[in-house]
């Protein structure tokens, strides 16, 4: 008897524009990945823009989740804000309502979690942040699954509460030897080539392990791949990924229903 | 036989501060009123205002509404701001759904609907941004009431499109001969004593009429009785206007339930 | 002898970006024109983004110019919003001792002002919004030109007051027979074939004169032509209305010194 | 021959409030203080409040400062952001310009700058954020002197690259044995009795120390004393404190010309 055939979720960080401004492919995306992160309001993302990204998302049965974050546009999220709990729970749970009206409006759901920038990064050095991500999910819906990197402390803490948790690794980003990312300026930290990028994923997923930069090899407990949607080339390197997971038997769908 | 008692709820517009600032006696009114607007952050409210007020709503069992309004902090939503309707659509669902999370989180639930400040007054000029509430509405929850300016041709338009109206009238505002109010800046256009303004209300609710300033009597239906809370005095003139009402008999109960 | 070699300002919006989110290829354009409108943080244009977009300016000697507008991120400035008097001069003045600061830090100045967008058309028709920039150019520095629609009523307000006033005409934007622009929702109201748009520039400046949609011929005053930075092709439309101009014999200058 | 008389400056944090909110009895502390550090619009302040709080201020000659923060309403400056330099130094240069067209307009400068809540803490931890208030100076107007708390190591920076700094010490707040100013959540951290407070500004001054929590004295070298506006009792705690000052014989004025 043979082993049941491997699958995996593909995200990506959707509906990013603010206003009049755009970020990425959206529409390319979506025809892409099984899972939109999509914007809230504070990082990105205005009600119209997340109307239209749920319209989109729900017309192609992707699951839309809530990618929450700072309340930083001018920073789109990624510099850390020294924020409380009692403080940061509000803000979180705003957004998420926020969302979750939209969708609802186009004939989805809110059916995951997963933060954004600064806020992704700081759960793992800032407990309270982190207590209050989960603290947030649990007052919302404790159904919803969170989604971090794949070993991160917080992710644990987040299944100790008793949430759903989801491990992704990035399908684009250097690893370091301790398993944590490449920070964005180091040269070498971004992956560029397509063909690489994908047969990296299939180890990924196929075997649970990924080079580190030093050249040994980690261990990942994967639930979904992280393509990007904004950098040069982002559509052709999601579509590869995706297209050599499917040749390698590997199927691609949410790890949450829509 | 005698009739039934009659019974009228009393509204306030609570939760209008925002991070740090704050603006009236919300604890000493949610003592008063049977229902509170509570603002949803575009106007004013951050996040932790609101969870603040409706924990404080919640607790006391009175109903809260979403006091949705244009997206202007710095005019507290009191300037006309000419968006489309599929502009003023998704603006609006936002708020109702981030509030909606946050009462929800404390064990409420958003009741009723009713726009702030310069939204307000142009339901009532503008066809396509009344269009854009009640279609709000009724994407989110069409069983929620919406509230609004007795006699308002938009009130008749949200009752064509099949949800529930009420009916305010102002205690503390003068009324011009045509039932409109009279504008804040006028002389005499708010009114001060505490007994004139509830001996007012009584009337307003027990023969369904009010004096204009030119001294003919009008007709208002009145389902429920909106006080301010950032008045001087304010507290004093609401409370005044309760003790009166029930007095007299009349019940003061939320037209919504919490 | 001959007349003085006809000269004329070619002028686009730029640095419209915010944070993260960019707008146009500014430093191709800023190599075409002779006069920048950059945005001053209200309708777009963060403080990073504004430092960047003077620092190129200044390096090609291409005079800045205050791009000023409604404090409306998420509409781009391209809303009406009712503000009085009292509440736009402080808005306006913020805004141009904003850049300014910016501009010095690189070695420039403001050299003129410009409104944007819904405030550009509000001052046509309402005559408070209209003296509330007459008097901050005032408060601010009375020697600055103030730019405005050729024909505008509120150009003949600035030069009554004692202003500088400068007239433009819109390269690629029809007019109706009113001189008015055709509003942009309007089919045929961009013009987009570049050979096209620069013979009609060259025709407004030598001549004086623009045909609008009606085929009947009308007369500007032009000393300024805006181009468009972030419309498909707006590059290489810039490009060869310069060179047309150019070739034709007419100087590109900037009408204020950098 | 007698000593100079002793003199020194009163500061405190005006134009706090944003659109209609309001905080603390601005014309009030005006009466009393030599220096109005005036919130410049990203952590509190809005254009109409600046000119309003600039225009009481250059009535009674009190010279005005910019009290410069992080981009952060919702949380009144007082959250750490990290923020880059290159970041930071558009961020302060635009609150610098736009506070100076405010205050220039209504007859006065910016005479000095001070940075506010979690900004003026951060400087002193880090020191990247130090070196862009003291470049940000550089660039806008190097003869601005900068404020910060008496024995801070960014003060000794600012003076080595040339800017003119003022020691502050606070009128109300407890002195940790180390000179640090104990956390506000700390009971005692805030002192509240008039005379007290009065009396050990007189010590600050015509002694140059103040007793720590742990009761040992610290030397402080104090050339301005930060009186709060916005805690109960602020106004009659400026007022003595600056009545008896001038009973002790010092000289209360500013330290920079209005």
């Amino acid at each position: 008897m043979n082993p049941p055939a491997p699958a995996v979720d593909i995200n990506s960080d959707l509906g990013e524009g603010f206003g009049s401004w755009r970020r990425g492919d959206d529409l390319a995306m979506l025809d892409i990945v099984s899972s939109a992160n999509v914007a809230c309001g504070f990082h990105a993302g205005d009600p119209m823009t997340m109307v239209q990204t749920c319209r989109a998302a729900v017309r192609r049965t992707v699951t839309v989740g809530a990618h929450v974050g700072y309340r930083d546009l001018v920073g789109f999220g990624r510099r850390f804000i020294d924020m409380t709990y009692d403080q940061l729970v509000p803000e979180l749970l705003y957004q998420l309502g926020a969302l979750d009206a939209v969708v609802r409006s186009v004939g989805g759901r809110v059916a995951y979690v997963k933060p954004h920038g600064a806020l992704y990064h700081a759960l793992e050095r800032h407990p309270s942040q982190a207590a209050a991500l989960i603290a947030t999910v649990g007052l919302f819906d404790a159904s919803l699954p969170v989604v971090g990197l794949a070993g991160s402390g917080w992710l644990e803490a987040a299944k100790d509460a008793g949430l759903n948790t989801v491990s992704e690794a990035f399908a684009d980003r250097a690893y370091a030897p301790d398993g944590s990312l490449v920070p964005r300026g180091v040269p070498g930290a971004v992956l560029t080539d397509p063909d690489e990028i994908a047969n990296r994923c299939v180890d990924m997923v196929q075997l649970g392990r990924v080079q580190t930069t030093a050249g040994n090899v980690i261990e990942l407990d994967v639930d979904s791949i992280c393509v990007h949607g904004d950098t040069p080339g982002a559509v052709k390197i999601a579509a590869t990924v995706a297209k050599v997971l499917s040749d390698q038997g590997v199927t691609v769908r949410a790890f949450s229903r829509a």
